[in-house]
Order: C-alpha cells, then sequence, then structure tokens
C-alpha cells in the first residue's frame, strides 16, 4: 500500500528519534529528545529527601511533572502557571510518566530520596507523552548515573528500560507514532508504555469515533510492541549501552 | 480452584448489581448505581445551552464530573471543595466517564443542549469509576427519555450501551470486577469500556508491580467483555427494554 | 383556618421524618436524615489528631463540613470542587452546624482527638441546614458510642441533645420546617437550634422583605420550640434511647 | 450593681459613638465609626451597572464587602489578599451587612445601578461587624444624596434607617455593646440590626458557652433595642437630620 | 517659570507631609504618613519568628505587605482578597518596600524575629509606595524603640534613615513627588530610595511614553535627592530626633 | 587589572551572545537567545483581538509571559503551574518586557491585534530578563515581519530596536552582564533597557548591601550603554539588517 502519511513515512515507521544527552547543565540528567517535529526537555533532579508517604520507609520516590510551553502549539494556549492550575490533561499525562517510571525503579534500591522528572514540551507535534516517557527514562538513567559516581549508590535502582510509543487507527489503517494532523485525525489512539523486556506497563485505548474491536486492539499493540523496541534501542545508542 | 475472593466469589462473578432508578427527585436522570458494597449516584441534568467550543455548531454536549463523598472511603480525605481543587485522580475519572458517554452519543442529534452527568460516590469499595460510568449510562437514558416526552427530541441520539468493569491479576489469577482489598493488593488493574454491540471505548490497563505480559492482557479483555454483557443486560432491566 | 401548605400540612406540623443509622458502612456515624424530601447524609468520622490549635489542649474538636450535590436542586448548580471554592453561604452553613454540636459535646472528655460531622445534601426541599444538625448529632453519638465500645472512652463527652428547625412567616402565617417553596416566598425566615433540655443554641432570624415585630419574634420562636421537642424525640427513637 | 467593665461603663451603655462623614475623598460616601476603640471605615461606592443576576430587572443592587488590616487586631492576622481567600468569618459578616442594608432599600427606586459598601476595620476592639453596618448606613445616605444633587435620582431610594449592636451575658449580667475582652468571655453573644422605625432585620444569637434561655434571650433584645435607638440617634445628628 | 501644578506648588516641592504616630493601638509601630491627599498607614508588627530560610541563622527578618483599599482610589477597584490574587503591581511595591527596609536594617542585630511592615494604602493620590516607604521606616523605628524598651534588644540594628520620593518629567519639565494626575500624564516615571547618608537604595525609572535622555536623568536623580534629604528631616521631627 | 571573571572575561565585556532565530516552528517569531549559559527562548503569537481595555480603540497591544523550567536553576525550584501561582519575581520581569517592548511599538500602527511574547527560560546563568527582552524584540521583529508578508500590515510599528542589560558592582568593580555568581555576591545590581537609538527605557538600580553613590551609579550607566550598544549590533546581524 502507498502511503499517505506526512513526508512518505510507513505506517509502521517511527519518526526520526534524536536524543540528546547533558542539554542543559545543572540537572543531574538533561535529555533533549525528538519524535520528528516533537521536541520534550527531560530533565531529572536528585533530591536527598522523600514526600511524607514515604517518609522512613527506607524507600525512595520517582516522580514526574509535565507542562508544555504556551507556543509549542499551533496556536497559542494559555500558561497554565497564569491561569493558576494545571489542566486535567496535564495532570493525566505527569501522572503516567512518573507511574511508568516508577514500574522499572527499584525504590528501595534508591534509597530515600527522590528523582523528579520534569518533562516540557518545548514543540508539540504529537506524541508528546510518549516521548516524554522515553526521553525521561534516558534522564532518570543518568541522574543514577551521577549518584553511582558520587559514591550515594552501590548499584543501579534500575531494572529495565521503559519506552512508549503511539499508535492509532486511521481510516482502517493502524500507524505508528501518530503526528498531530494523524493524532486530530483518527479514530482510535492508543498509548503503549512497554519494558525493554518486552512487559506492558501501560496501554491507554480510546475510541474518538467508532468504538474498535478485538482484531484492530491485537493490530495496535503488535505495532506498538514494535516500535518500542526501536525505542529501546534508541536509548541504548544514545546512552552508549 | 476454589475461591479466596470475599464472599466466595467466583473469580469470573460480578459483584451483586442494583440500579435504581428516580432515587433524587429533581435530575432529569437519577440513579443509584451499586456494585457491592459500591454506591454510586448519577444525575442527569440538561441544560438548553453548550460550551463555548459548541457554540453554532448545531451539536450537543455530553460531560461528566466525579466526586466522592469524604468519608466515602475507609478513612476521611479531604473535601475536595474545602481543599480548593480536584485532585488529578478526580480529574482523570470525570474526563474518562466524559469520553465514554460521548461514545454512545450521537451529538448532532442532541441538538444545542449538554447533559451532565454527575457521578458521586457515597460509599466506595473499588470500582467506582466503572459503576459511574455504568450508572451514567442509565441516568443519561432517562434524561433523553424526559426530553423525547416533552417532545424536544424527536429521536433518541443514543446509539448504543456503554458499561465498564475492572479486572486485575492477583497472584497471577484474573478477577472480575475488584474490590477494593483486591484492588490494593492486585498487581494489573485494567478497567474496560465497551458498547452494548462489543466494541471497545477505552481500555486502560496498569501495572501496579510486575509487568503483564500479552496473553494476561489477553485473558483480562475476555474476562471484562463477558462481564460487561452482563451490564448491559442489567442496564436493559433496569430500563424495562 | 384551612391550610394552605403543600400536602395540607398544618401550619405547626414538620414534614415527615426519617433518620437511618449505619446509611453506609466506612464511618464511625452515618445517617440519613429525612425531613419531607430534604435529605442529607451525615457522617461522623473520629480521628486520633486535633488542630493546631487544640494540641496539647487536653481537649478534643468537633468541627462539620458542608456540601450539597450539584443536582441535588431545581437547577444544576456548580461543582463547588471544581469551581475551587466554597460559596459564603456553604462557609455560614458548615460554621453554624459545628458550633451547634460543640455545643453539646465536653471537649474535655472528648479526649485529643478530632470528630467530624460531613453533611452532605443528596436532595435539596428546604431546611438543609436544620436537618443537617438534627441528623449530625445522631451521627455524633454513634461515633462516641463507637468509641465507648473500643474502650477508648469511659463516658460519653455528650451532654444533652441538639436539634434545629427552620421557622418562618408567609403572608403573615407562622410556618414551622419551611419547605423550598415555602422559604423562597417567605417575610422572615428564622433557624433555631436548641438542646435536648430547652436552651438556646443558635436563633438566627433574617427578614427577607418587611422588618419584623417582637411579636412576631416570639411566636416564631415558640413554634420552633415545639417543633425542636419533637425532632428531639425522633432523635430519640432513633438511637433507641 | 457596682459596674465591672472597661471604663466603669455601665451595663446597658454604649461605648462613646462618633460618626466621621467624608474621612477620605473619592467615595460617593466615606464614613469613618468609631464604637470606642473600634474604628471602622465605610465607603459607599456608585457604579452604573449592576450584577448578572438583576440585569434588564430596571431594579438596582446593594452589596458589602469586608476586611480587616492585618494588624487591626492585637496580634497580626495573615492578610487575606496574600493567602488568596477570605475566611468564612469575613464572608458571613460582609453577607449580613449587604442583606441588612438592603432591607431598607427600595432596589426599584435605586435603578439600574448597584451600591458597594466597603467596610474596612482599620482597629478591632470588638462588634466590628455592627460599627460597620451602623456606619455603612450613613455612607450609603450620602451616596444617595450625590446621586439625587445629580439628578440622577429624584427621590431617595432608602426607606429608614438601620444600625446594629451587640449584646450579650457575661456571668448572667447582660451587657451592651461588647468590647473585644467582653465578647470574648461571654458566654452568649447576640448581634441585632434593627431599623429606625424598631422592625427587627437581623437577629443572630449563639450560645459560646452554656445555652441561653427564652428569659435571657428577652433581656437581650430589649437591650439592643434601646442600643439601637441611640444608634440611630447618632446617625441623625451625624447627617444633620 | 510659572508653575503649572495643582495649588501652585512649585516644580521642585514635595506636597505637605504629614506624619502621625500611634495612628492605631495594637501595633507596635503605627504611623499614618500623608503626602498631600495621599495617605497610608504603616504599621510595624514585632513576632518571635522568622521565615524558614533564616531559621536557625541569627538573623531576624523584614518584610512588607502592601494594600489598597478598593475605594483609595477615584473608581472603586476590585478587592485583591475577594478576587484571590494580590496583582502583579501590588506584588512588585511590597517587595520593594521590603528591599528597602532591610537595606537599612542589621538583621543580625535585631536577633531570629520578624518585623512586618504593613502598609494600607486608605487614599491614594499619587505616590503611595514612596509615602509607604517614608512612613514605614517611622513605624519600624517605633517597633524597634518597644523593642529597646521591652530588654529584648540592647542596641537598635537600624542604621540609618531610609525615605523614599518619585519623580517625572511632564512636558519636559522635571517634577518633584507626582499627584495622580501628573503621575498619569507624565512621559518618564522615577522612584527613588535613598538613606538618610544619602547613598542610593532602589532606583526604578521607567519611560512611559518617549526614552529619557542621560541628561533628564541625572536631572531628575538630583530633584529626588533634594526631596528625600527634607523627607528624612520629616521623620526625624515626627520621632523627635 | 587582571580579570578575576569566569573565564577571564574583563570587566566590560559581555558574555558570547547568541540569537537563533525560528528556534520552534508554529510561532510567529521564535528565538533562542543565550548570554552564556543563559538561555531564553522567546516565541512571539499574533492573535487577532485585544484586552478589554484596548477593544475598540484602534490600537494594538504587546504583552509578555516569563517563566522558568523548574530545573533551568542549580536546584530544582517548584513549578509555578503545580504551586497554582507566579511568584511575584516572575510578575515583576514579565511585566518589565512587557513595557520595554511596548516601548518601541506604535499600537496604532499595530492595528488591533496582540502580540504576546513568551520568555522561557531553558537554563538560566544569571540576566535572564535582559536576554528576554534582548531575544522578545527579535521574536517581535519576525512577527511583524510574518504580518507584513501576509499583506495585514503595510508598514511596521516598530519604531527603534530595545535591548537590556544587566550590570553591577562587585568589591567596588562594576561588571557588565553578571552571571549568576556574580549576581548572588554583587552589592549592587542594576538592569538597563535602551533603545537602538540611545534613550532609556527602564532603569532599575538595586542596592544588596551597601547603598551606592551617585558616581558608582553614573559608572554603571555608562557601561550599561556600551553593552546595549553591542546588543542592538547582534540582534541586526540576527536579522541581516
Amino acid at each position: 500500500m502507498t502511503s499517505t502519511r506526512p513526508n512518505g513515512r510507513a505506517a509502521d515507521a517511527l519518526r526520526p528519534v534524536r536524543i540528546t544527552r547533558g542539554y542543559t547543565k545543572h540537572a543531574e540528567g538533561s535529555v533533549l529528545i525528538e519524535f520528528g517535529d516533537t521536541r520534550v526537555l527531560c530533565t531529572a533532579s536528585v533530591e536527598e529527601r522523600v514526600p511524607p508517604h514515604k517518609k522512613g520507609s527506607g524507600e525512595g520516590w520517582v516522580t514526574a511533572e509535565y507542562g508544555m510551553l504556551p507556543r509549542a502549539t499551533h496556536t497559542r494556549s494559555q500558561r497554565e502557571a497564569a491561569k493558576g492550575k494545571q489542566t486535567g490533561r496535564t495532570q493525566e499525562i505527569q501522572r503516567l510518566i512518573g507511574r511508568s517510571l516508577r514500574a522499572v525503579f527499584d525504590l528501595a534500591a534508591l534509597g530515600e530520596r527522590t528523582i523528579t522528572l520534569d518533562c516540557d514540551v518545548l514543540q508539540a507535534d504529537g506524541g508528546t507523552r510518549t516521548a516524554a516517557i522515553t526521553g525521561a527514562f534516558v534522564a532518570a538513567h543518568d541522574a543514577v548515573e551521577s549518584l553511582l559516581a558520587a559514591g550515594k549508590l552501590s548499584a543501579s535502582p534500575i531494572r529495565e528500560h521503559v519506552a512508549a510509543i503511539s499508535v492509532g487507527l486511521l481510516d482502517g489503517v493502524a500507524l505508528l507514532d501518530l503526528e498531530y494532523v494523524e493524532d486530530s485525525a483518527c479514530d482510535t489512539d492508543m498509548n503503549v508504555v512497554m519494558t525493554g523486556a518486552g512487559g506492558f506497563v501501560e496501554l491507554q485505548g480510546t475510541a474518538e469515533g467508532a468504538p474498535f474491536t478485538r482484531e484492530q486492539m491485537d493490530t495496535l499493540v503488535e505495532l506498538a510492541r514494535q516500535g518500542i523496541v526501536d525505542l529501546v534501542q534508541a536509548q541504548k545508542r544514545a546512552l552508549g549501552l
């Protein structure tokens, strides 16, 4: 079938993925991740304290916050800080990023400290949450390396890789890694988060138009799985593993 | 296998489902839905106006709000109105309910009016969001009936039923309709929203502990599908269809 | 004089009062109180800590919060949690409930713990604050019973009953226990809170239209007193006292 | 009985009342009212618009806002503007002031305009709400005079005077116009709002300690009535009536 | 040149300055300062604790809050407490007052306590921030005197006087101490804060219309310097120094 | 004198300035500006509407918002959107940027549209507000070019360049373009905003430690003037002028 995707991309192809480590200098981990024109800056900050529900537990915490610059999008959106609250969408995404990262962390091995992943979208073109998860893993990895180098940890609390991708159905065709124009047009939209070993961490499928069938679900999940294998490779290359 | 579930419930059994229509008198639709000890009051309110993004579109809108009474839970939680904001969890759930209901509504056929589903948890014992979706459908149905009876609509804008259930893996066993003690203990937790015709509207699976496999996902989805078939029957019985 | 009240109710008659204990299962006290079509769920939650101004005082605290489900009323009102703040009316009512309950509690005998009364209106038809006070007393009583049963208290810190009723002047006639249509129409509206022994705890009279005279005030207060005697009887019956 | 009140004041005596008109220059009415050491600045602002619920009704609106400077009190209280919200107490008081003033206004005769009474406490020593009501009346009167002088009104929409005073029971003795030390110590505290013609507008009695009896209520109400007669005289003197 | 300023004031003349100490009774320092029709109440409150960033430092803290009564201005402005937030202008001004006062305080000599300067504008006619700084100094001085008198301090932590004035260019003419009509009309507006010894603490110049030149800046700064010399004299007279 | 500045920089030297246009793709103007390690993304968004105070005036509006990514700094700062409000510092800076840009815009020539400059700090190392102003000008210029290219404007409403720089006194030495370690250590800190023609738009000097003298002020202002001449050159080079 001839592709009708922008830039002649194949239905099962990722956009070019670029992972730039050390993008800013202060954070323990700082990664610019690009899925095509989507660009997210992911920083990992280490703090030697934990939130109240972890105090005295001997365990650490991994959490995330997400934001979008007002003009990361086609038309300017209101600045959440000026409005005085985060949208439901923002909260949903940052909770997803946090859960995804915690899924591959041994919090006891991390010790009583917190790693905060700040994922800020500089430019949006679809897939910001999946890029954020994929980039946040690399930033978290760098933050852990800095703890190991400083002798604060003797072994890494990271159990395996985690990465995420979106898939969707557009006019009945399953597409990998939706960009903005596809995302707004597609009937079903699914975000999949998997580990390097191929386990599922999160699966969120939504029918925007017609409900989807079990067969369509299977196709989408398989497509996502393949994409995540590639993303984990990209993470490894970026980390020199 | 001998069940170890509370009350000797089978792994693939729903808790007793009760749907009480006309639970309160002011709303166009008012339904108390019970999944065992979980009790959610779902009201449907019709307003003859639409939010800004629908003005002049000729289309209506269906939306939802979710709340939990402070002592619906084992220990008292802070009242969101007193705290001055809704939690991320609340926003996530009410967005899910809204999307699920819209999936079965023909918004053009509804006309420029809004149906708001208020889902308030009187007593929580796991599965409040799935009970809310299942009950909100019945409340919405009653609200549409009142519009038909009043001659404001000549045909129902509801295309089919929608219902939801949770499933999860506990010690490797797939369980249908998790109650609170199971929900807190289980490794994977999935909420599934389907139509009466068996199409998927939403699928949200989360690995709380170990990641889940493709096979486990398939088992859980099938279990949910069966549960939803039963819930749609319960909706029909309640509606006298 | 022939009554012109809804349902032929006499000017000095209460609406049917129903008090259902154990309405929900988690709270230490949980009471559904109904004054005719007004239905308020009152839960009493015990927490083994006190607010800052009571720390180290040896005394406990009794407080209340009030809410109304968005569609408890004829037309839907905005959800306070979504709006991000409680209205002045809500705050006024919850402060009144708190003061009324504290008036019959020996806070020293309660010890350094807090009882929070959550009064949530499921259906409103006038008199929600007076129903809330009357029901909250029963919920508080049950919470105290649970503390006695658990051996955490050896004697009840409750000194006497407390109950409340509204009275008003409509076209010059003094009416007991106003329902919504009467409340909106009446000239003067008074809420009276009294103890079982007949002492006044709160008296709040407001002229909505013409000011009221001393004689009218006397008539209203006497009418309220009689109503409260009946409400205290209803509390006792519900509590099996 | 020998008085034990501060400054040898008699139980039934008001503190010295001073009413200074034209205290600030921009407002249509600006009054500093002093009840002893309690000092409240009451300004009346006229705006040629009404809130949404009065639009197109042909009627005007009278409303009030109340505030206390952070160091109006013995110890500094947090600035409400900095905290980002008004306390329940503030809202209760400003609602009371608004209702009290509206009770003597013919809103239809006012026409579609709003008079806002801002009552800001410069120094607090008990009785700030009653001083505010009494002073706000004078400020509102001046604002109406300015509308009459400007030819925007041909007749005054003010029907009669309104004033307010506190009374209380301290060690069984009924006291008029409580100052701070008395207010904190007394068992029962009552705020009474009356018109110049002697009608009751608001009556709010609260038992802080032991409940009060019907006889005590009568005594307090009569004491308040006498005080209000004097306050209305003071308003008239200040207005040169 | 003939003056065209209101009241025939000379270009380099201050408005009449009045400083009234002990304006209210509760605060450790309480000063009403008037620059012509601008009237600001400045209170200094001493609290025996410091904010978190000073805890255990052995140093104290001096901070300021600023507010304007809603009808201090020509037309009523919205009450910040009701709106739920302070404007950017308010925050800018209170930060400026705080910095200005800290510039003359030896925080180590103050000890671990906080002085809060509340500057509330009762009537505004231009120059409220400069009047606030000038008056806050006197209030702070009185608060320090009370600490010395109480034996809590053995030497004053105040190193020198601080005062502030506005200057501006109106039709090319440099004017001292702008009142409201001048402030709104002028091209350049500068606020200058200086110590008694003639050192600069803050200099904030803004071109409202055409940019200003180096020569104009020099003229304005010199004009301000002379005005501040007079203000410091006024402070000394008020303090009896 | 031998420089003791980081990287051997001369006291009167700017850090390397880099201006990258078209940094992101959606905004009408998008500029990454770097002053050494300080990096600010400035986007200019054009909207065909104006705020209420400009409606029907025939004039446009230019405004700015400022933000800092949580980990732009050495230690992570709290996300303003999560906290629910912008700090006083943020508001002060965004108001400064807005005023500075409006100083070189002919708002009547802009027509009834708004240009919003979003200045978001990706990495902070001192001088973020001056970099923001200097970069925002270039972004605004690009946005105006897009309006000219689209035929929406026939002539540019920009009258001249505007740029900004910080200067300060460190151990008595006047330094140009302070980086973070210098900024925290210096006694006096001044931000200067000037036009391309050398007029002053804003001048904000603050004594952090000892007050500064008139001579020091003169030295700092002259140093800033020279720096701004260089910055305007850099803007011109970037714009190809």
